[in-house]
């Protein structure tokens, strides 16, 4: 179990990024079916991932700043587990 | 104007491999809906960053074996105008 | 001013995996000047830049565990201070 | 066997940005043997990846402007194992 989640103050603002790229995803497609030009078809690709790192970079943030930072604040093993996790996060990211 | 694009032969595949980013995306909306843990949001963002990034670098692939590869056998002008135009679109996916 | 910083614990091995970057860097040196073959350069270059990386994670997972936790700890706009500037290395080593 | 390596007439300037690199990677050293702030010697960290990922897209832009496009003018089976080789250097660049 986990308390409110770190990003509750920012939802709205997660969710109106998500459905742009979801529209971004989804305009992707519509350049393949319409044999658009592979380097505009790439271009819009990396639009999308772009958008998909900022909404990661977000959720990391409201991560640290909220559930990371209340665990180092009792800390104990319990905030080290959260650390290691919160690294690994950053890990996948960077990779 | 340009020739057949380069995907022209993995179209559905790529058709297949967009929609499911597309269902990565979407599902990455409703756990943030339902209040998921950050990090496990912050997994699934990573994998379909990821499964964008493989649609790049196959684009690119069919990018380079077709339209590239046939103006390097032309030469001139418009093949160094392709090359150009494939290291941006390279850059911009590294960086 | 600052305490201890936070990879005071890891300071050998952080040294010993930067001259082990810094000896993949002066490879790559010899290997422009044999004319060695573009891809195998690049290679080695790929593999200093991911040594790199791992460097900064390293760094980064101390940074976490040692300053922003005491940081956070503490509370207050130096722990948010610590955040921001987390937060921003994150994204540097992102993008 | 391969005739000159792509990279031929960038030769000095590749060097230079290695050099420039390694002289990077060794005051990251100098930083942590002093004690340097965390955030302060990843800033440098990020920063000379940086300059290794120039470097990368230097020797890939070389790369497909000569050897590529030499054996896409060609044609067979080489030309399908330069391409193979270059994208497998992109993929690696990019993830």
């Amino acid at each position: 179990m986990h308390g409110p989640v770190g990003y509750v103050a920012d939802k709205d603002e997660l969710l109106k990024r998500l459905r742009r790229a979801e529209g971004q995803v989804r305009g992707i497609q519509r350049m393949v079916e319409d044999d658009t030009y592979c380097i505009d078809v790439l271009t819009q690709v990396s639009a999308a991932t772009k958008a998909l790192e900022s909404v990661a970079l977000a959720l990391l943030d409201d991560h640290l700043a909220h559930c990371v930072a209340e665990a180092s604040a009792e800390g104990g093993p319990v905030a080290e587990e959260k650390l290691r996790e919160a690294s690994a996060a950053i890990a996948r990211l960077v990779r």
